[in-house]
């Protein structure tokens, strides 16, 4: 098989993440957001936030590919809620497989650079790594509130579990922790979020 | 209204692009794509694709970013059919408005960052518009493909339509030209577009 053949199949199969629905709501409330649309709004965060980076230095680019493909592996291991203990069991191992997988539609050496970024996201140790799991993390933190809370009082979620998973922020975008934390403060104040 | 309450409520505001309805099918068929998703399709092909860009010294995060933004103006002023020309008098016009309008939510300076890659986008006279262009025209023709026309046939799109609207390929990725013009001759031959 030519290499065209394999980048076009590749980009044929990523449209499945479309149809990959998260929990997190639009901010009408209207329905659920799929993974395509929130990959789109956190890699477009990149640019307008570079101001709260980590480091002055960092490569803005390697952030923004890092988030338009780090959510691919969705397309077979499904989206997992991080708030759901029981479903996250086995997801780090799902995603693995997952990985593998689809990047290895691509020509080897684009499937190695594809897998190469998946797994520093997945890692955390480079500061593009850890300002671009920042803003995976602050983008639906966002809609919540937006939503008054709607998915997590249906989840039953507490806002201790909302401070853990926003925690990558204090690291991965420092000079938007205290904005992270008086929104979680707020979010309970109003009662959209369970103390 | 200090800095980051601008660049949030910005943030907010483009959620709006994900229902923003597009013409082109999901390759599956199951319902038309909206415009975030469209907007995060072509930004994963711009690395993948890149061998096929006009010039060997192209800006490939520029081009990203360009993509990214792009169709915000599709906020105020809706997506405008490409082969309905009577819905495309005015979108200068009412997208240049628009372009203001959205990316005026900014801090002065991401403002104008913002509207110049629109502007640029537009214009097509740089090796990295000219591209991005490319992108934004070739992901559609393989979705109309994928889903054998439907939408063409539905519209009464005819070929020398599509040729047309295929042409920037031309000089946005000239080694994906005989692809392209081979993809509208299958087209044609399927039944899936009126010769």
């Amino acid at each position: 098989m030519d290499r065209l053949t394999r980048q076009l199949q590749f980009l044929e199969e990523i449209d499945k993440l479309k149809g990959v629905e998260r929990r997190t709501l639009l901010m009408d409330g209207g329905r659920v957001e799929n993974s395509a649309e929130h990959s789109w709004h956190i890699a477009v965060m990149v640019p307008l936030l570079a101001e709260y980076a980590p480091a002055p230095a960092i490569d803005l680019a390697r952030v923004t590919r890092m988030l338009l493909v780090h959510d691919l592996v969705e397309i077979d291991a499904g989206d997992t809620y991080c708030y759901d203990e029981d479903a996250r069991q086995g997801q780090a191992d799902r995603e693995a497989v997952a990985a593998r997988r689809v990047f290895g539609l691509l020509p080897a050496d684009q499937a190695a650079a594809h897998l190469a970024l998946w797994e520093e996201f997945e890692s955390r140790e480079t500061p593009e790594a850890r300002f671009a799991v920042a803003l995976d993390r602050l983008q639906p933190l966002i809609h919540n509130f937006r939503t008054e809370g709607r998915q997590w009082l249906r989840h039953g979620v507490r806002s201790d579990q909302v401070r853990r998973r926003m925690r990558p922020l204090r690291e991965g975008a420092p000079r938007l922790w205290a904005y992270t934390e008086a929104l979680i403060d707020e979010s309970v104040a109003r009662g959209y979020l369970a103390a």
